[in-house]
């Protein structure tokens, strides 16, 4: 039987997949400096095995002769994921995935370099190469696909996600926050007129901030039995679901800045280490796509951690594990004003919950045009200032580092990713709004610390789902309706309004 | 070319066996409980990958082919390796493999098992199963090799091993033994009598013996740029030669434990960071084999940390790093009287280095009796008991499991592996004496903590010629004459002795 090949395939694949997390996760967290080179051989030929394997003839063959047998649902499923992966991955001729990944390799290196020196001209002309590759790719996928070229590049970060849905959306969020943001400043700063920002204040010994943030980590569902907390420079949720590997980084004179970034990241963790088990082999039970897995973390960061309901009980736990004499007559308003604080800034990655989808709707509409030929490389620094002025009244047109040299995604050809943040910070609001239609006191149950009927929906609706449906259909089995813009907006609304 | 394509195999090779190495330790370091089946599956996985890659049809023709191209000399070498691999690997059916592999698991379950409850009865069987299979194994690699069967199990662990070299050189060393360890045990006693051990107090916070180990590592050579120090419960010198992780345990009433440890497995680690790097991708470029892994690793401790003369320079740093008051009066003589215990005792791995030997002279007369169908697993508790008392005064009769279930290595079949502890200690102390010859104040050097010129012997000696030589030509060319065990006696006589 066809399906029995694909099956064992499938455990060949997790196998190396496997030990390409861990060793990415072990590269961050343990390898010392001189390990690198030989690690980066050895995930490179893993993922070239990987690639070989998914991408064989015979594959092809399993594939139609599967689709053709008597198989049960789940298993007519698993063979639909099992040809995406085979088609995503067989629609680039392999000379062509070779030329791009040297083309994005040393763009990305020039990048490293010359983003420090803010150097756009000498910069401009290999992200030009990269992005004259990445409109090639969208034309075979495309082809490949039957979608509209940038639809096709997108599709492999959130399948489903279509940019005809996507952009009403992303114009009535932007409409509301080009006026909402000046208003939410204004009130902050009325409010801080009348009872000033207390300056957190430290020192914060880091090995109470990490008792800290695995007390919360347990609290909110983390099972330690499969998964771990360690150190990187860049904090980031790896490894596989029956071993996920978190990080963090300390800074001793902010706690908030660690323990936001460790229940962002425990977002990510429930998703993995709650997929379902039995299909851990199959396509089918992996993660839906980069949109939902950034729901889950911000679901965590944004409608849990940073909600007023949650800083009742969790501002004891706090004081009981980095001492009291910090927090000296404050109240839970002080630490709501850090938890809430909005501003406007250049960088997407420091940006706040208000400001942030700004940043994320600019590169949205820079690089359809980019991928469709609307814009060239060379007129990027200007078409992005233009919009920076217009969104958030900012300007970095002297400024190219903060500009459009900001983010690694650009040089690194994942062009069509970044809408899976603010996708993800919209069906975070929406599953919170639909979860408190079906678990009613869900915000008193995290007064108390209770995480259970919170979770229970989440292990429901979205992780037991794992690839069952596309994005855009699991978000409507999910809450009941399309994605849209509603939910996050009255979220921003509660929290930053009147 | 051939040989290219043996090049390009050995790239792959490095890879998949980089990836197994890390995923080990970290398996044993830093995975949480729940991760062990899929890391296993893993493991498995790539394992099979690696022999599937080395004994693919196409390699037995690029073999024949390079060996008939016209290649520099380093390059034959690396052919040989690759031939030497390739036949090691294709001389079992792959249907006897997988019979064995799953006789050998169950065998090792079982000893975890019936070990502890003391079981002979119903381990013996399983056992048997494992050794039936064990006499088939040497039996086709006898074929294979040309070799006697003992001797082609040997040749796998170190190549050129031959008992008809080794029984000689051990029954001189056993019988040396026998009349010197009653010796040793009595002049201890007196020197007891006078002066009396003076128990290590503690308790020696680990923090404080990690530094101190770290700073011990540090002077004997080892690299923290290609290498880490993790814990872990049974330590162990793993990972790849640019990023060595070595493990150790602490015991908060006893540092020497852990120190010495720690210093034995830096001799391993040592070897491996100095492998020859651009060979690293050839089995040529890889450490000879266990016996010299282990000279290295007993040269570190035996030969170096456990002579009087590293302790006139190491006892001043032990007491900057843990205090001078668990040391209040203690000498120089003290600490060595803790260094140079000698103990009569049941079990192989708790053994000091003047008792080890005969407990490794008597699983070689046994396992080489098996081997040769002269015992019977049944016969062995009475055969095990004979020898033990003949060479250590002890009996196990009624205690098996610290008798012929002692070790995991029988279970899992690795006969043919025991001999090469006790020739690594031969070994350690013929390179000690050729190296004094070399560097005559190598002595004085230790005692002021310097092991440039010691370590540099040992490059040229050992560590650069990877594995170039059989393990005896090696040695020859080492020290300029056979492995004999003229020096390890003077060696257990000058330190033991009167």
């Amino acid at each position: 039987m066809s399906f029995a090949k694909l099956d064992t395939l499938g455990r060949k694949l997790e196998a190396i997949e496997h030990a390409i997390s861990i060793l990415s996760a072990d590269e961050a967290t343990n390898m010392p400096s001189g390990g690198g080179e030989k690690r980066a051989e050895s995930v490179s030929t893993l993922a070239g095995m990987y690639h070989a394997q998914i991408t064989a003839p015979e594959v092809g063959d399993w594939l139609s002769a599967a689709e053709g047998e008597s198989l049960d649902g789940d298993q007519r499923l698993a063979v639909t994921g099992f040809r995406r992966e085979y088609t995503n991955r067989t629609c680039l001729p392999a000379d062509f995935v070779e030329r791009q990944v040297e083309t994005r390799m040393r763009c990305e290196q020039l990048w490293r370099e010359l983003r420090a020196k803010n150097d756009w001209a000498g910069f401009a002309p290999a992200l030009g190469g990269v992005v004259a590759l990445v409109r090639e790719e969208a034309q075979l996928r495309s082809a490949a696909l039957g979608l509209a070229p940038y639809d096709a590049l997108m599709e492999q970060f959130d399948p489903g996600n279509r940019a005809a849905d996507i952009s009403p959306v992303f114009d009535e969020l932007k409409a509301f926050l080009k006026g909402f943001v000046p208003e939410a400043l204004e009130r902050q700063a009325r409010r801080f007129e009348q009872r000033p920002l207390k300056p957190l204040q430290g020192p914060y010994a880091i090995n109470r901030q990490r008792a800290l943030g695995v007390d919360m980590m347990k609290a909110i569902g983390f099972d330690f039995d499969h998964g771990r907390l360690d150190v990187s420079h860049h904090p980031f949720c790896g490894g596989v679901p029956t071993d996920v590997r978190m990080t963090t980084r300390y800074v001793t004179t902010d706690f908030l800045s660690s323990l936001m970034g460790i229940l962002h990241e425990t977002g990510h963790a429930l998703y993995e280490q709650n997929l379902p088990k039995q299909w851990s082999h199959w396509p089918l039970g992996k993660a839906r796509g980069m949109g939902v897995h950034e729901s889950q973390s911000l679901f965590v960061e944004k409608q849990v951690a940073r909600s007023a309901e949650f800083w009742e009980w969790a501002a004891p736990a706090v004081r009981d594990h980095l001492g009291a004499e910090p927090f000296d007559n404050w109240t839970l308003e002080d630490i709501l004003a850090h938890v809430h604080l909005v501003e406007r800034g250049l960088i997407r990655v420091d940006a706040d919950e208000v400001t942030y989808p700004l940043h994320v709707i600019l590169r949205y509409e820079l690089e359809q045009a980019l991928v469709l030929g609307q814009l060239e490389v060379r007129d990027l620094p200007e078409a992005w200032d233009e919009k920076m002025r217009d969104y958030l009244g900012l300007s970095t047109l002297d400024n190219p580092k903060d500009g459009p040299m900001q983010d690694v995604h650009w040089p690194s050809g994942a062009l069509g990713y970044f809408p899976s943040y603010t996708l993800g910070a919209m069906m975070a609001a929406q599953q919170w709004a639909a979860l408190e239609k079906a678990v009613p006191d869900a915000r008193d149950q995290m007064r108390r610390g209770q995480f259970e009927a919170i979770n229970g929906w989440r292990r429901d609706n979205i992780w037991s789902q794992a690839s069952r449906y596309s994005t855009p259909e699991l978000m409507r089995r999910a809450t009941g309706e399309p994605l849209n813009a509603t939910y996050f907006i009255a979220h921003l609304e509660q929290r930053y309004g009147e």
